[in-house]
């Protein structure tokens, strides 16, 4: 049951991309031919490729290997392949032999070396990796007779819609995909978002423009602060037609790949585990971005504020308080909030013309915006959220997910 | 529904300590005399006091006014006042001059100076303080005819039993009362703890031991990681009999106070919002004793980890991820988990004779242990909290509270 989830349009293909999937039974043979869980997306040429990963300290093999890659064959992959169903971490001393028979497949079926190849895995953490059945489908979806919005499905875990958009830069074309139920899964499954493009950017700039993205769309949602092993999100440019000579000018290229990372970013939000309602968190007044996106993210995955959340309770004081544990100063005779266009407090005392019942009505919409400014400067974030209900329980705690 | 909530014998009473109750309606005129919300501890000497205080940034003024107090007049404190009800945090402009009332009016009660008295609030944030009504209770408290146990009722908010224990130290004795239903609270009720002894302990062995202690008792439980704006633990020492003279050895007192402390911290976890599993969290092998915490820390407040022990579900690869998000490096080959006796993982790897059946039968207890060994050294620190439940959803999201 996600909130507003947006009716997408197919996405662009992007010249020098082919995209394909399989059916592999990851999770269990019995799903073979069920549902797809592998992908494959094939480029023509070497692209040059960006990268984040998982800031978790205990991260999957696949994740080591392919920040590997990107750093010493960054201007030369061919292809990236991904399987749902098993996140092959926590699986011990197979771990990595595993993730590399996944890479030397996919390197062999598509006829390239393995150090041309990043590979994800998203699902299960702590059960043995079916590398079998996972190379059976391998050479089927090497065929590459796929396209984008397959490869969006092939992804999925427990994603209820599959995540996509397109965004068109010049005379170029942007298109990624992505899962993911918020930063928390079952079973930590991963966020992960594939994003290739055709546009002419040098490998440096674009792990610069990545990282800074990145930052700014998912790096600012928040389901409930449970960051998995695997998280990946892989920029590959294939720089068909002009090559990869750096761009003099990549600010429209990077604003254009911030829109669609915020827009992939937010379906994963209105697609978190239970969630009932989308809210966005402007923190504003901070001295620093990062700062300000810090509190941001306490808010974001403070129980007591998601809860009040999913009851349509304004309970503003929870706000302030989750806010106060981000350990940045506030200027307390500064503080303003507001809710959509409800004024709670305004320069660190209690606005006269609050009354609970404008509040409560804010709250029991299916989106609102909270404006939080602590009065110590002009930097400014935002970050957004899910509340806290009790199908969440039921999903994490009443199924083995 | 607390979880194997403990059979409290009566507490001891202190040398040289009174206490005082009363019932003034904070929370509602309607509630003055159906339960008492207002609590003085009395010393009949000048106490040394030691203090620790919420890490929120937004701390009420009380917080404020009673570090200002243990700072400057540490041996000469005479009582602390204390109301439930309301946390006088978040109420602008008028918050210190409410606290500095609240303060004066007992001392004016006590007949003792306004800079002998520390003061504790817990209740909802952002609501005017209703210090008339207060003030009555004080006057009224002040006559100090009741006892402990009376005091651990008053400060009790959403508390379903009242948590007090003591200890004897050679000659002497400790008591102490607590509040909290976890650091996870309706509207952020506090966390408060107030200890008395008659033990001759000097002001600064006071606040190095229990800064020592606080760590190994509250700041080693969660309910969710929310922490509030007024948590506060006030310890007094009145040493009557032997003075104020520094021990020689105060080993044998910081073992009772530590033995105190951390029986009321698991009180308040046993009877945390909507708890229903009590979990020992054993963190081995870390390189230094904050590491092995913070890695408990992280591991109870993540609520993939919570629901899973909400749903007796052995999945055990969420304590794994849970805790490589504390930031903290780990040895991946000698890693170990084990929950009471069954083994998951040793050495890094996946225990050969591990079925999920034996762990779905130790997260179906009520009460169990985990123990990670991360392999980078010999320190440890046991963490303790609950599971995350639909009854923790009623309650904050359903009801006002």
């Amino acid at each position: 049951m996600a909130v507003n989830p947006p009716a997408l349009t197919a996405p662009l293909p992007v010249p020098g991309f082919k995209v394909g999937t399989a059916s592999c039974g990851v999770k269990s043979p019995d799903l073979k031919g069920k549902r797809t869980d592998l992908t494959i997306i094939a480029a023509d040429v070497e692209c040059h490729a960006a990268a984040t990963f998982t800031q978790n300290r205990l991260r999957a093999a696949c994740v080591d290997l392919g920040e590997q890659a990107v750093n010493a064959h960054g201007a030369e992959i061919r292809a990236i392949v991904a399987n749902s169903g098993n996140a092959n971490a926590g699986t011990g001393i197979r771990e990595e032999e595993w993730a590399r028979m996944m890479i030397t497949s996919a390197a062999s079926a598509l006829d390239v070396d393995a150090h041309q190849i990043l590979s994800a895995s998203t699902g299960v953490i702590g059960t043995p990796f079916p590398i079998e059945r996972i190379q059976n489908g391998i050479r089927e979806a090497a065929a590459c007779v796929s396209d984008w919005q397959d490869a969006a499905h092939a992804i999925r875990t427990t994603d209820t819609f599959a995540k996509w958009t397109s965004r068109r830069f010049g005379d170029f074309t942007i298109t990624g995909i992505a899962k993911g139920s918020g930063m928390i899964h079952p079973n930590m499954a991963t966020m992960l978002c594939f994003i290739a493009t055709d546009a002419p950017l040098a490998r440096q700039q674009l792990q610069s423009i990545l990282q800074q993205v990145v930052g700014k769309s998912f790096n600012s949602i928040s389901v409930d602060g449970d960051t998995s092993t695997n998280d990946t999100v892989y920029l590959l440019s294939s720089g068909l037609g002009l090559g990869h000579q750096p761009l003099p000018d990549t600010s429209a290229f990077e604003a254009a790949l911030t829109e669609l990372c915020i827009e992939l970013a937010q379906m994963i939000v209105r697609d978190g585990e239970g969630v009932s309602k989308f809210v966005t968190l402007n923190i504003e007044g901070a001295a620093t971005e990062d700062e300000a996106r810090h509190i941001g993210r306490t808010i974001a995955i403070s129980p007591l504020v998601k809860t009040a959340f999913a009851g349509s309770d304004a309970n503003w004081g929870r706000i302030l308080a989750a806010a106060g544990n981000a350990g940045i100063a506030f200027d307390a005779n500064k503080i303003s909030l507001k809710c959509d266009d409800i004024v709670m407090m305004q320069n660190g005392n209690l606005h006269p013309d609050y009354c609970d019942e404008a509040g409560m009505a804010v709250f029991a919409r299916p989106e609102f915006t909270i404006t939080l400014n602590i009065g110590m400067g002009d930097a400014s974030a935002t970050v957004w959220t899910g509340d806290l209900t009790h199908e969440y329980i039921t999903i994490n705690a009443e199924y083995r997910t």
